[in-house]
């Protein structure tokens, strides 16, 4: 979890962050959201009643209406009324949106997309979410659900995914699939120095830093996997270029914020061999994130003062 | 071709139809073109002076603002103007769309997704195309080619298609894939009555009227080829719903209009398998188009109002 509190200007005054414990009842995580605020709003060197609005990045399909998370497994959240449950609490208003969605408006207003009318935010982590911005705005479909990029199939009968289905994008390029395929070669007997590299961060998991650290010393194993993830991420920017024709497509997460153009340019390259025809295609820009692990709790402020018509 | 003549209540008052001849310049088929218009226009028993506009639905991607055909392949056509070069022949508006993006329209204002917001039409036939509506609205992407379904890919290294990449949609479920797999599997030895049936209706092509007939007659080969294709267009469905979140799909095109549900049914319980989580799934509806062939001139009759606006 990231608190940011910022001025009119977008400007950082505090920021706070710490692991997302999951706790027994949904109010014991709220209780955790206010600490870390309260750290953030101390650090600014202000006092709550100074903040004009809290906005949030959460997890899940939001009903932002009723500012209830519908459903977040990792949290153990089902219809959780986060918003209410906030404003009581601090007698503020407060918006909640989908964790992506947020980090997609921060990156279009503040980061890589900035003065691009049509955008697509894709974020690879443990798991592959994306933003659709149509016209300068966040596009949330029907019932608020657009966006899931990681969730369409680009291999059918491809491998299982987390949501149960075969072949998502998810199952085949994020950092929980890579970290699955490096798992199988080691296990098949090819030889890689990812475990050693785990051991020696005390890491149980293939974060980005062991990914990174592990394409710096050119592990051969790291380097095959990452290249079959890469080019299915190419594949699925093409199909959404083809679909939804932006200008601009945006890979951000924890990825791409440490690899950068590592890790973004093999994809753009694959991605340009499968855009559609058209003379235009050149100007399709595909761009790492620039605003880091900050893009989510930006955007949530920008989205707060575009609903609040705050300045 | 198809011409359709309409009053201001979107009432057919004449119609013409003829095969569309590629001619040596793009200016054959204008004048094609205005003949056929003109048996429209006498079947309705008026005068070419009692036209409003003129709206045409044109294959590829269009330049909408300057009425220019940018790529037509298929007859020939490279930056054609065909809305100024028949505005000089006609001297009336001339409104030019991509044929697929009217055809949605049309299914959206007048056919199967009447009183929807946010719809996507899938057009199949001898290739995949599709149309976006976003908030009651055509979306166009950012350089007019939004929607093009057909060219995402759903099966990567999977059969080669008509663009030059492998495993898009239209390579595994249009009426040209299916042709191509019905005559592999003869091929290689299986028992059909495809090419019989063909013979009998003086058919060079599995048209969608030998399709039918294969099926009604329970043609073990075409019923396996078009089990296959229909999961292939039921999870295509699913991307587009878990990226786009939509109310409602059209499925429209030759295959859809002749078959109606029995071609939508396999294709729509594939889509519900596939759908991401959340209660609100049973909403989304998966609909054959309504409209048939009249789907696109009806279509762009709407644009046309909206674009002029004319009542």
């Amino acid at each position: 979890m990231k608190v940011l509190i910022v001025d009119a200007k977008n400007q950082i005054l505090g920021q706070s962050k710490a692991p997302t414990h999951r706790s027994k009842r949904p109010s014991g995580m709220v209780n955790d959201i206010i600490a870390l605020l309260d750290d953030a709003v101390g650090e600014a060197g202000i006092s709550r009643r100074q903040l004009s609005a809290v906005s949030i990045g959460a997890p899940g399909p939001i009903d932002r209406h009723r500012g209830v998370v519908r459903e977040a497994p990792n949290l153990g959240w089902l219809d959780f009324p986060l918003g209410p449950e906030m404003e009581r609490r601090l007698r503020l208003p407060v918006i909640v949106e989908n964790d992506v969605n947020v980090g997609t408006v921060g990156e279009h207003a503040l980061g890589a997309g900035a003065n691009v009318h049509d955008l697509v935010g894709i974020f690879v982590g443990t798991g592959i979410g994306g933003g659709i911005i149509a016209g300068g705005r966040l596009y949330e479909g029907s019932r608020g659900g657009a966006g899931e990029v990681g969730h369409t199939v680009i291999l059918v009968d491809g491998p299982r995914c987390g949501c149960g289905k075969r072949g998502c994008a998810e199952a085949l390029a994020s950092r929980t699939a890579i970290e699955r395929d490096v798992r199988a070669a080691i296990k098949a007997g090819r030889k890689s120095m990812v475990p050693q590299l785990m051991k020696r961060k005390h890491k149980l998991r293939m974060t980005s830093s062991v990914i990174d650290a592990a394409l710096k010393r050119k592990d051969p194993v790291m380097r095959e996997v990452m290249r079959n993830a890469q080019r299915y991420l190419g594949i699925l920017v093409a199909n959404v270029v083809n679909l939804l024709d932006p200008e601009c497509v945006v890979i951000g997460g924890g990825l791409a914020g440490r690899l950068g153009e590592v890790f973004v340019g093999p994809i753009r390259k694959t991605a340009f061999e499968y855009f559609l025809r058209g003379k235009d295609v050149q100007r399709i820009r595909v761009l790492p994130g620039q605003l880091g692990d900050n893009a989510g709790a930006l955007g949530a402020v920008v989205l707060a003062r575009q609903r609040l018509a705050l300045v």
